[in-house]
């Protein structure tokens, strides 16, 4: 165990650390539920394939192979793409707090952007005049206060987020590949943006963006930041679940307010009522996040490359683990309470919830909760 | 001192009263402090002529006669306008608990919907078409909920107001007197928003309102209500004054937002960052007010025309009078305080302060503060 900006892999090292992203059943906690029980990526990998089987897995779970993963860090490479580590010392401080972050954030353009301090800005895509103007003019006062500005690269207000504050410095938060944009049309403006800000992306190069990657994305535009700023926003939008992030994550969270009678502001309107802090201008956020300014949220240790930890699992006996299983069922349960009831030794629940995350049959879920899939 | 709804005026004090109302220097909170002094307004007509010479007038203090209140009683009763006296069973009960209540409410139209449940919505004269459709919706719908809907008959948000609640009930607030309505173009709003609700003012008939009568007519509105619903206003508006009043009367206060870049939306959102609940819907203000149906803010004990108190002012000697006047400056403060630092007994003290306030050299300000002017 070590403080969590010490951390520099070797290039064998961030090669495993890709491979066991890339692999199927491996989400963000996952991964780091495999470092922190085998001590590396490499320990890990090695370990996976019994702990699937034992978890119940009917079939082989695919692992990235090496030259894949070798693969796509040369890929990565010759466009100018860093994979940055979690733990790195070019790792978002702000990111490396939420418990989902990405093992690994591709970043094509200026890493330093990624150590400033930050804000998001999200909003409609079929957004009003009136408000892209806003979240424009927005944009570049916080730019000029000295924040970079998150955004996720939509039509309408993310757009005009973007381009208000590319000359003091941006960040796109991409829910597909580098090489995958969306919307095309806003291809031009990413390529203008990553010159003085950054992209950045935990999909691998390829990847085409679906619907459900856009929630997923979600969570690094608030984990990125200090607060969120939704401008526009109807029910149920996506900015809205940005925001829900936000406070999950303990970030701020501002709203734009709107007429009611134009259903483009009712999320906003609704978010203040809920107790976002209403925003007419810039300063109205400034005051709120200078005080916070050098004060990112607690971190959680990494255990890469150094850990001490026994690299080899201890294998739940079959009873141990059946009993656990049976404990679990589709209403998600803290880990504390699972350990609690089963009686089990620690290591031994721990193990044997690996064991079902990598055999696809469980889920880990924000706050330490767990459920059967 | 007796409840304060038990009281009915004789024809004779009623004329008492609306000449002491009526006469130079005499304020709500100087009426109030009057009868409290003298237990009667009869009995303080008679002393007032000496106390305000021994407070420093230096000529004739217009008192109204008994004619000319005889002649503004008869007028009102042709047309049909009662003089509802403070404490007197028809008084808004919620105006009865500010300090500055008026003493007497000329009131036309139906003087039961005084006793309903009251909410206030004002706004700004050129409001846009979106805020009088909102204003005009909300007004409905809060009728439909069983409030009576107060507003100033003013162009823009006002009008719409009344519209919006012509069925259920609306009370305008006039700031002149009422043959003397403004603006003229809503007279026909007015003659027709009395079959239903009602219109007060606590001006004479033949007023013409100025400028400064709108801000005095403002704490009418806030203080016959349970809250403050601002629709659409600029900074420094008159509806944020009534917002204000509404909060030193402890009303609740309401706003809806609007977006930051249409001026005529400021003033409300700046309601809301201080504090202003959001509206977007009626239920927004019915969730909050519900609950204090039933439960007015506390009254205040008014001594007419049971009072036991001594019928004859003791004449402060002229000394005491001369400290007491050179501890008061232009600051407001407290007559407590006063007596504290005078030293001299609280009689003498009192009507040390009705002489000059008598003489008009002195304001009584809210919180119980007086100030020499």
């Amino acid at each position: 165990m070590f403080g969590p900006r010490d951390i520099r892999l070797t290039d064998d090292q961030r090669l495993d650390w890709l491979r066991l992203v890339r692999s199927e059943n491996v989400g963000p906690r996952t991964f780091r539920a495999l470092l922190n029980r085998f001590g590396g990526a490499g320990a890990a990998l090695t370990a996976r394939p019994d702990l699937a089987r034992r978890g119940g897995a009917t079939r082989a779970i695919r692992v990235a192979t090496v030259e894949e993963a070798a693969r796509e860090l040369a890929a990565a490479r010759r466009r100018g793409i860093h994979l940055v580590a979690l733990g790195e010392a070019d790792y978002p401080r702000a990111l490396q707090a939420i418990d989902d972050a990405p093992p690994l954030l591709a970043v094509r353009g200026r890493l330093d952007v990624l150590s400033e301090t930050a804000v998001a800005i999200v909003g409609s895509r079929n957004a009003s005049a009136a408000g892209m103007t806003f979240a424009e003019r927005l944009a570049r006062d916080l730019g000029e206060a000295g924040f970079v500005v998150v955004s996720g690269l939509a039509r309408g207000i993310d757009a005009a987020a973007h381009r208000g504050s590319m000359a003091s410095g941006t960040i796109a938060v991409l829910a597909g590949g580098h090489d995958r944009p969306y919307p095309p049309e806003n291809v031009n403006l990413l390529d203008a943006l990553v010159t003085r800000g950054a992209a950045v992306s935990e999909m691998p190069l390829g990847w085409v963006p679906r619907g459900r990657d856009f929630p997923r994305r979600n969570r690094l535009i608030s984990g990125l930041v200090l607060g969120v700023v939704v401008v526009e926003a109807a029910r149920r939008s996506g900015s809205l679940i940005t925001a829900r992030r936000a406070l999950d994550h303990g970030r701020e969270v501002f709203a734009v307010p709107g007429s009611p009678l134009d259903p483009r502001t009712e999320g906003t309107n609704d978010l203040i009522k809920s107790g976002a802090t209403l925003v007419s201008r810039a300063s109205d956020i400034i005051d709120v996040l200078k005080p916070m300014i050098g004060r990112p949220p607690p971190e959680q240790p990494i255990d890469e490359p150094l850990a001490t930890l026994p690299l080899v699992a201890l294998p739940a006996d079959g009873d141990a683990r059946e009993g656990i299983t049976a404990l679990l069922g589709p209403t998600p349960v803290a880990v504390d309470d699972l350990i609690r009831w089963s009686g089990a030794p620690t290591p031994t629940v721990l193990t044997t919830l690996l064991e079902l995350e990598l055999a696809g049959r469980l889920a880990r879920q924000a706050g330490g909760h767990v459920a059967l899939l």
